[in-house]
């Protein structure tokens, strides 16, 4: 074939060829309500920020200086794409030894966020028009990922328990060209929903029943301040079929970017020779300060308190709202994790409310929408009590109450 | 449509149905040398790092001291997909003064590395089958890259001076698809060759007449110890067709993982689109140190002593292959950057030979073939400098010699 003469760039060009995944990438409807929050006189109920009190700043900095003191060329020469060695040791140990994850024929990556960890399985397991069936509403970073890979979206209704698991069964049947199950089981982002454990065997039976894998990603986790944990999806895959992510973005730093991507070894070597030609590796100095402070830092106490302080956040937020918001706009309690998710009544357009609150009010929430698989309008708002302080979270939803 | 119950799940899964990208990728010929170039008593010409002697060591503790001790809330804390804003305008500023790079239209984003720079370029422009042209030889990690989104990639063979500009017109002629050309200008790699500014003009004016964008790759621009410095395709960008992506990998430390791409702000838009799903945003502290370095510390006599490092590496390296290389084993002398690229006689097996070196003789190269577009074989060996202590120079060609 000869391609003809282009005249068209002979002066800045306006319109580059894009692919079709970038061509069809909307424009956030929420990017708006970010961008206001990025002001510090705003409240940020909007954010998905660990608190920044709970950063072992100390503990980073002795650790830091101590690994440019006695090891600075590991830290700062290239390292191996899989991650720094005892990191993974050390995190495939904990993983078997607290939360029964592992089989022999697993293996473990450290990634840059589990965020990288989703964006890699998507990238080895989508074709374009392949389906993800996901919780609706669902953490729009990971909707986003899957987008980019020309994924066709399949929300299933979130009950209280996880899931609707007939309306799960059925997208199976009827869409031949899935491939992912994603969930996120421990206090959802943006729902704060807990899968039950009976919910999470059938999620599971299911997935081998129609030959999917299931993305379980699980940030939020050790971030349980009451109840009983749910063993993972992962603790029970006999068929290799379960791709388990982590981070510790939200229990020590997110600013390290350091998460991590436990499954099948068949997996985990596609993922590796995806993240080679994506970032080569994870920044080392980040996976060894985040080594040092889990093996030689009390790191239980440090997830002890954050609990303690992420359930007083919760308990204000929870009683703030039971005082201020009217009867109609109700939510369930979450037993962990960030958010507190608000369903309002029918027809309440949680979009601009949000533009409103933030624009007229200096209140950031993020619309349920911002969450919607399909992109449809979703009568719902997410408010983030990790990052905003006690005072912030008590005036916050006062504002918020008034204008309800 | 209705999807079938697949049985085959029931016990572990040895065969997933991962993306035709992923399904595609060849395990590297080269794994096998690497693996052992691993192993300390290799001497590694195989690498591609920069000297670990080199690094600022005690200039970033310092650094990261004041960091953790003044601001470690925004050192750990989330940060934003387009980067840290001080470095980012550094960096512009920089371009702008010291290279003439920058246009109003133009803006910077920082990756985690430039290789995630080319991914993500990559991923904005690539529909599968669509046209890479390259050099051939050219850098594996971008090829590989390329390949992950089903590219297909056309090699224009590397003259002494840059690619033929014949040939290049060629394959955009003949590719109606052709959407990238992809260069590394300065000091390539594998080869060590620098685009004169004659040919940098012409393949600029063909991407213009061609409608392609440029995607201009210089980590080593910065490495020259010896001619005159050629300006950089992205200084003659009117129409704003040329990608540049720069790194601090080569100058400061690769396992920072901090790069940039600067490009019109239309594709930069997209990119952090895509790096916000991606990774969410590069290392801050990683972000911060190279901020803190390139102002506050003497960078430009950093560099100064780099280049001096790698001169003397490679005069050692050129006096000694001069004196053990059989005379049909030719290299032309780099003006900088990290390799020395070593033509073979036709029919010679590059491949058997270096995977015989590093078994037998603990001598680690990379056969041509690695770097080739097409897979197919290249009569050639690429020695890398910087990596190699100066003993191990001179051991390490003296051994070659002998088996050659």
């Amino acid at each position: 074939m000869t391609r003809g003469v282009c005249l068209c760039y002979t002066r800045a060009m306006n319109n580059y060829n894009f692919s079709n995944r970038t061509t069809s990438l909307k424009p956030s409807a929420i990017r708006e309500i970010f961008k206001y929050s990025a002001d510090p006189a705003v409240i940020p109920f909007s954010a998905g920020n660990p608190s920044s009190s709970s950063f072992p700043v100390e503990a980073i900095a002795d650790i830091t200086a101590g690994i440019l003191r006695d090891t600075p060329a590991a830290a700062l020469q290239y390292g191996i794409t899989e991650g720094y060695a005892p990191l993974r040791e050390w995190v495939k140990a904990d993983l078997a030894l607290r939360l029964g994850i592992g089989r022999t024929d697993d293996d473990l990556i450290i990634v840059s966020g589990s965020q990288q960890g989703i964006d890699l399985t998507a990238k080895a397991f989508l074709n374009p028009g392949d389906t993800v069936i996901c919780e609706s509403p669902s953490f729009i970073g990971s909707l986003n990922a899957f987008r980019t890979y020309e994924a066709n979206l399949v929300g299933i209704p979130l009950e209280d328990d996880g899931m609707e698991i007939a309306a799960l069964e059925q997208a199976c049947q009827e869409n031949a060209n899935a491939k992912i199950i994603y969930t996120i089981p421990n206090f959802q982002n943006p729902s704060g929903v807990t899968t039950s454990y009976a919910k999470r065997k059938a999620i599971y039976d299911i997935a081998v029943k129609y030959g999917l894998v299931i993305v379980e990603d699980n940030p939020y986790g050790e971030l349980r301040f009451e109840g009983e944990d749910v063993p993972a999806i992962k603790t029970f895959d006999e068929a290799g079929i379960v791709i388990y992510c982590g981070s510790f973005s939200k229990t020590l730093s997110p600013g390290l970017r350091v998460g991590f991507v436990a499954a099948n070894s068949e997996i985990t070597q596609k993922i590796t020779v995806l993240k080679q030609t994506n970032d080569v590796h994870t920044n080392v100095l980040a996976q060894m300060i985040a080594y040092e402070y889990l093996t030689k830092y009390d790191y239980s106490a440090h997830l002890s308190g954050l609990r303690a302080l992420y359930k007083q956040q919760r308990d204000l937020i929870v009683s703030e709202a039971r005082e201020h918001f009217p009867a109609e706009f109700s939510f369930a309690v979450p037993e962990g994790g960030l958010f507190l998710w608000v369903k309002c009544p029918d027809g309440f357009d949680a979009d601009a409310f949000c533009r409103m609150a933030v624009a007229e009010h200096k209140v950031a929430c993020v619309p349920g929408s911002a969450f919607s698989p399909s992109g449809e309008a979703l009568s719902a708002i997410r408010l983030n009590y990790s990052t905003p302080t006690s005072e912030q979270i008590e005036r916050g939803v006062r504002v918020l109450g008034g204008i309800l």
